[in-house]
């Protein structure tokens, strides 16, 4: 089973830990932009690509289709802005899809590991292990004061993004969680929503991540991550409890969003993450032992349009798309 | 079973029917306002309820608890206004309650016959007869040029009200209740919300009822109200053919009723009577195999507050009344 169908440690409140390094190779000038030198740039990677190992498959961004990229960018392995507009891009990528290496996004390089749960310490050592592997390979560029170097300078130095992805639903429910974001944004971290950064929150999921990687220690910047992470968790869990005093109110909104999940015959996008948002709180809170946590897992990813149609095989108009969803929803709740 | 849990003639339209005949008794002056009058026309009739028949019993309304009485007007069997505010009534009432006589009423009595669905030729019929039974035993104050005499003249010469409870949610969600009420206005009908006269309108149910009662004869007064309610039914019918065109969106609307009836933990009197509404609408349209129409009468009256408080045979608070609701309907639903 995939990564990111899993639960991990903390899983009712985490859903996924992503660690990314920002790389760039000896003997290639940063950001290119010539198509010879990306090409060359590209095989030297296609012909290491088994020597590093990990079951990584090199793939041409040009030999995937359409709704396959926007699957990887509704799984959050891509972004849609490189995926979509790179023609030239290329991902290695292995089974498990928990490790995806973009080629020539703003560096040479992104390396990035993903797991579920809160699971920062490993997915570092893990992100590390791979990383010297790449480096034994290529050779990084590099430079004695600064550290790793990189396209813009604001990435270079650990070359590090950590982040989190956060479920606060109680949080949101009980109006505290512009409070807690302001008082978290002290702490050297960035809040985004859920799909990407910058964009609309869907579904009171979150994405926490360090804001600088120059001049700190990549353990100084996932620890100070976790303890932000652990705070929030704590924060969020108080507001569960407070909601569970008053339980039939809580209880009344993820039974009625698991009743129109489990019968609406179409069902948007935006409804449909509203509703999982609170079934998942739900499961999180043991309210709704029938719906495991890989369920929750496959509504949140298999509702996205990409993956909806990959699940389902079969193409079908824009305007059936929330019949679509309604059916998909169904199957996954009906599973044995 | 009580009549207004069963289905008859038509009844995926028109739930139930009703014939009304207003009369005074011979030797007592109308509208009665002397105690020892009323005393006295209530002791005429309680000695002579066996002689009736009809398995009636004489109960005083001082002799009902607040609750049963407000179950009784829940019913339509007596209107709120009468049964609350006067304290010397009484009715006279079977162990089916398709018959329910009221005392000292506007008029000296109120004889009323139910049934479910379509059937105002029996149910008129069943109504004279009694009212023979009646005439027979205490006599009537009649009129050769105007037939009965009433309290209020408006009332007198059939003194027969008939009426008919019609479902008309295609025509609601359709927008074309308006202009179908505005049609048949002009063929000598009322039209009023579903909790007697003049109240407003909950879960798409009205009543019909004839306007003239002097002039005509029964069999004239039921004729044309019958007309019009076959009228009605096939307005609705075509708007619900018309709907089922686009069948997902309706689909949606019921099973999204459904579902929200079967799993919500708090409900309020309103939207209960909004989703059962529509889930009426499936049930007749053969969409929810599992909901009997009995099941969905259950919902429409146990789901008010007075049936809703016998039903569970336990006092609650008014706070918790949209929880004792939600847990009614889930046992209702969820009956063998």
């Amino acid at each position: 089973m995939n990564w990111y169908l899993q639960s991990g440690k903390d899983s009712d409140i985490v859903t996924s830990t992503r660690i990314r390094f920002r790389r760039n190779l000896q003997g290639f000038k940063f950001n290119l932009k010539n198509n010879t030198e990306i090409e060359k740039l590209k095989n030297k990677i296609k012909e290491n690509t088994y020597a590093i190992g990990y079951g990584l498959k090199y793939i041409e961004l040009k030999d995937i289709d359409d709704i396959t990229k926007m699957s990887l960018v509704e799984k959050n392995l891509v972004s849609a802005e490189y995926i979509l507009k790179n023609e030239l891009g290329a991902i290695l990528i292995n089974d498990e899809e928990n490790i995806c290496i973009t080629v020539n996004d703003e560096d040479h390089l992104n390396i990035q590991v993903f797991n579920s749960g809160l699971d920062l310490e490993n997915t570092l050592n893990f992100a590390i292990e791979i990383d010297k592997k790449i480096e034994e390979t290529f050779g990084y560029s590099t430079n004695k004061k600064y550290g790793y170097l990189t396209s813009l300078p604001t990435n270079c130095g650990t070359g590090l993004k950590a982040s989190v992805k956060v479920h606060l639903p109680a949080l949101e429910k009980t109006k505290n969680i512009q409070k807690v974001f302001y008082t978290i944004n002290n702490f050297g971290v960035n809040i985004d929503g859920a799909y990407g950064e910058n964009t609309k929150e869907v579904g009171d999921i979150y994405q926490i991540s360090n804001k600088r990687t120059l001049g700190v220690s990549e353990n100084d910047i996932i620890e100070n991550l976790k303890i932000v992470t652990e705070k929030l968790i704590e924060q969020e869990r108080n507001a569960r409890k407070f909601l569970a005093k008053d339980s039939i109110d809580l209880e009344d909104i993820v039974y009625r969003s698991y009743g129109i999940l489990k019968y609406s015959r179409k069902i948007s996008f935006e409804e449909a993450h509203k509703m999982i948002s609170n079934v998942k709180l739900g499961t999180d809170l043991g309210l709704l032992p029938e719906l495991t946590d890989s369920k929750v897992q496959k509504l949140i990813l298999y509702t996205k349009p990409a993956n909806m149609q990959k699940s389902l095989g079969e193409q079908y108009e824009i305007l059936e798309r929330d019949i679509k969803r309604a059916e998909v929803i169904k199957n996954i709740m009906n599973e044995k």
